[in-house]
């Protein structure tokens, strides 16, 4: 498989010992963030096991090349995410060698802190975030509570559907979930009330990270979009169900979403995620091809992510009681995404729009066909009419006060070391 | 009327003379922008006729308040907006004073550039843009091409809809509009083709900056949401009509707008605003009062903007043939306007998302009763079924390569001096 090297070496092991057998961060995987100790500057670090490797203190230490001093120095990834991909491999490789042999342990461990003592920020200045509406599965169940016999659009096979969302309020994991008030309408009211949204829902997205960009009035061929993606990261698509049904026409959705969306920490670049491709799945008889501008061999070959998406729940009650979160969940991302990250920032730059790095985009909810493996509550409890139920005799149709939302994901393939994207959490605080 | 001091008595001359009776920047306006000279650094500037006078320099100078230093020395106004009202209308009062007391002029006149040595800039780094669908008329119009009989959704009245969109694509005026491609399907073609837009449109708007704004999850009350409004400008939501029309359903349009946007550099404040207030439109009877979180009775009777706008059109052959401009359209904006600028940002703060300073928000469309005010050729033209007839016997439905398109605004009271937006040009470049 192209893109595989030493650095996924299933036996290769890190010094830091935490490293190894990690569900998260073995040496093979390396995802980078930024982090801050004691309310310290924020710094550009990368996940080893239980610790971060300081990149800056690197830089500082003359362990990594000079050229690289500027954008790793920083106190965001923007600037490294424009490098590409060719200096993002020469990265990967030259941290891998320097945590898994032991004689660079002495110059490289006083770099080494602790993640238990660091807090962790948003990896970029984002500047704009789009999100689409590639999860089929997801489409066709939304889809069907509107027009049962034919719940996808008739552009939905053509078009990677997508729309702006709102950039200042993507907040790292961790970030409380505060109940968005708004208007809503019942069906039977003759008019709208505004209050705190009773139908608070989550949803589960893959979110990537735009490299170079391009210039405005200039596109990105299909061939050249994978090296735009400077890497992945997991997305909760806060949704308010009852303010979206009454507001979304006839611009889309707005208020319902943009009061939060939260992602996890680490980015998880391209070179990790290389053993874990897989083929794009097979259209199904009678869909169309993608139109030339969308359609690439190697990204039909290698566009699918085989990463495992996982959603669990805890409730105050739960906590309380001192129960595990109630897996709601599970679900492999190449089989709900009908377009490939690719065909997305192809299409996404189509018309001459300007991406630029660090630039944020989420895939939509991913669903597989499944019900075990569903990405919202929407659908999960067929929008309240099927409420779930939980351990400890509780219910749930929505989002309660005290919730707390936990996505995770996990990359399994054979013969390479399983990485993980370590986690994406909210709590939803009551409405002020 | 509130809001009216010295600063706008029609008395009050400039010693800059290219200011008294100029139609714009007469001392009575005063807008900030951003410029710079021989391609040396942005610096903020104030409009005083054909000059600028360069507020850097006047900090540098001593000759205005120390403590607005730092965010009038930068090279954006997002620090001076978030200043807040009491330091605009400090500021606007100094200028004024400085500009048009001659004891002033020897120490004021060195700072002055001639506009037309100067390239103008984005005022601003726009965090996040926000385009609105306020324009009742032109809601309705729309609306008419699908539901003859119900053109406003229901809940028109009630939302002031709006969705995000780029900012990465916001331009100052000027920028060439390079003619966007994309997807657009036919009603008779099986199936869509990817090629330049056949159906390029504008949309005549007026865009707002966010002064101070908001954490998440707090909200702005309507009484105070007209001081966060740091100032005015035109807006061009450039739109490709095949494109919008093909992608839009169900998350709205996207790669029919986000190719550019064009706003006008000089923002114009609220305090030169100030005399051309006016009652927002009676609600006609049947319809809904706003809902008290949008509800205000100052907001109500000064919430209009009474401020004249106007489209023109060259095209290639019309300049070549030395033609002047030709009008489509001109109307007044507190008559197209359902929603006032101070609704527009309670509403987008009332879920708790946080506007920023220097956030940019556009009211949509604005095209009055009059079909001699309609905001888009897509009206204009009813979708292409009544083509314009411009001198030199050329028609138009949409816009062709080589058309230049102005954008520009002016306010008149009685016993006001006029004041004017600038203007906002774009001329059409074929597609790459």
């Amino acid at each position: 498989m192209t893109g595989i090297d030493e650095t996924h070496d299933p036996a290769r092991q890190s010094w830091v010992e935490s490293a190894n057998g990690h569900p998260d961060f073995p040496i093979q995987n390396l995802p980078l963030g930024v982090f801050s100790v004691a309310k310290g500057e924020p710094r550009i670090g990368v996940a080893i096991g239980e610790m971060i490797l300081d990149l800056k203190a690197l830089c500082g230490a003359g362990l990594l090349d000079k050229q690289w001093s500027p954008a790793l120095g920083s106190g965001s990834l923007n600037a490294w995410f424009a490098q590409g991909p060719a200096d993002a491999l020469a990265l990967r490789r030259r941290l891998s060698e320097l945590l898994s042999n032991d004689g660079n342990r002495h110059a490289v461990e006083p770099h080494l802190v602790n993640s238990a003592n660091a807090e962790m920020h948003l990896p970029c200045r984002i500047g704009d975030y789009t999100d689409f509406y590639v999860g089929i599965h997801h489409a066709t169940n939304v889809g069907k509570q509107f027009r049962p016999d034919n719940p996808l659009l008739p552009n939905y096979k053509y078009v990677p559907i997508g729309y702006h969302g709102r950039a200042s309020s993507v907040r790292v994991s961790g970030e409380p979930v505060v109940r968005p008030k708004g208007q809503r309408k019942s069906p039977e009211a003759e008019a709208p009330e505004y209050g705190p949204s009773r139908r608070l829902d989550y949803e589960l997205e893959l979110g990537f990270f735009v490299g170079k960009g391009n210039e405005l009035g200039t596109t990105i061929p299909i061939a050249e979009a994978a090296g735009q993606i400077a890497g992945y990261c997991l997305l909760n698509d806060w949704s308010a169900r009852d303010i979206q049904g009454w507001e979304y026409q006839p611009l889309g959705p707005f208020l319902a979403k943009n009061f939060l969306t939260s992602i996890s920490p680490w980015v998880i670049t391209p070179e990790a995620l290389a053993p874990f491709r897989k083929p794009m799945p097979t259209r199904p008889d009678g869909d169309p091809e993608p139109l030339p501008y969308l359609f690439d061999p190697s990204d039909q070959a290698k566009g699918g992510l085989g990463i495992q998406l996982e959603v669990a729940l805890l409730t105050a009650k739960m906590r309380e009681a001192g129960l595990p979160p109630h897996v709601l969940s599970r679900g492999d991302a190449s089989s709900a995404m009908y377009w490939s990250a690719a065909q997305i920032v192809t299409h996404h730059a189509s018309n001459g729009c300007n991406l630029q790095p660090g630039d944020l985009i989420g895939t939509g909810t991913l669903s597989t066909a499944q019900s075990t493996g569903l990405g919202s509550l929407m659908e999960i409890s067929a929008g309240g009419k099927a409420p779930i139920e939980l351990p400890g005799a509780e219910k749930r149709s929505f989002l309660d006060d005290g919730d707390e939302l936990t996505l995770s994901a996990r990359c399994v393939a054979e013969g390479a070391v399983p990485i993980g994207f370590g986690s994406c959490t909210g709590r939803v605080l009551p409405a002020t």
